[in-house]
């Protein structure tokens, strides 16, 4: 609760709450005044029936992962199947779809070359057959490589093109927050290029500053 | 016939002849020895039928642009249905498959905001209907725009991810070099990352011997 408390003194933008000990995540929805965004609810029956009816006491949204008791699966399909449950569950315990954010998990291609076309599926069936917003910890794909923010800005425009519509990822790396302006522009949300051309005036404005 | 002997002199490499001028382009396929690659056929009938044969006779290769006398649609299906025109029109004249490779055009988004998209859809739809390689000037995306460099390299991964299997473009710009290698890494062209971690490491070693 103190923690909420500081939080909220200094910013006024909404907070996600990530805890997987439940009073704790009780607690601090009962502190916060506005809107929060619980991380994260899996499939499983037993943390759905516990955090489900919680964020929906609280006007919450939650984030929901594609994965279950069984782990994380390495079919697009699977995935999709696990994400629809926990969207059907929200919706027995009143929560409505836009308040469930599905997040279709993105491992490294380190250790496994197929995770990101994994991934990138995943997100496309999420979209054309849920439609739920989407988030993800996007720069887990280069966990453990060499020049991580050139593979993430690789990354972001192609998750982009598959659905994803949030990504958890450090908007302060520049290659980052260019390479989402770029597919921004490139997948057609970025009219005659005006946010792309203003954000590099600005960059140009700053690096005359310096 | 003079340019072709003076190119094949200082390279091995096969050669892309490319001429709107039709007595130039069978004088340099007959001057060539090696397999050459002809930029470009449209689905104009006069075109093909100019064109095709030459190719046919020399054991050519051809680069079909996916437009005809109407111009360059904005619908990826009519797109899609020129390049069928120019793929069958080249197997009347007994080119195989493999030697036809489509230009499902791009061009920038400075202009209008859905050329992006449009050219990723045709290459989606060639890729899976048509199953030809593909090219195309992948730095057209960009023109008019200040950045290019970081705009090209967001749109390499999408196109390699949509079906593009070899990009016009110069792969001695950085950005467009790392964008490429990390568009294999994510798409799982890359196994355990063994190139993406190779290349890293000669750009260090390059970097510290300068």
């Amino acid at each position: 609760m103190a923690t909420i408390k500081a939080v909220t003194e200094v910013s006024e933008l909404p907070i996600c709450i990530d805890s997987s000990v439940m009073e704790a995540l009780e607690a601090a929805l009962a502190a916060y005044e506005g809107k929060a965004l619980v991380n994260s609810v899996t499939a499983e029956d037993e943390r759905m029936d516990r955090i489900l009816p919680l964020v929906k006491k609280h006007g919450a949204a939650v984030i929901g992962m594609a994965n279950d008791e069984t782990g994380i699966s390495m079919v697009p399909e699977e995935r999709l199947a696990i994400a629809r449950r926990i969207v059907e569950r929200a919706s027995d315990y009143g929560i409505p779809k836009e308040d469930v954010i599905i997040d279709p998990i993105a491992m490294t291609v380190a250790a496994d070359p197929t995770c990101g076309l994994i991934t990138l599926e995943t997100m496309r069936l999420i979209r054309d057959q849920l439609g739920n917003n989407m988030t993800c910890g996007a720069s887990n794909v280069s966990f453990g490589l060499p020049d991580r923010a050139t593979v993430n800005a690789a990354f972001l425009p192609l998750a982009m093109h598959a659905g994803l519509t949030c990504a958890i990822t450090n908007p302060l790396v520049p290659e980052v927050r260019r390479a989402v302006l770029a597919g921004d522009l490139l997948l057609g949300h970025d009219e005659y290029a005006m946010r792309w051309i203003a954000s590099y005036r600005a960059d140009l404005a700053q690096a005359s500053a310096q």
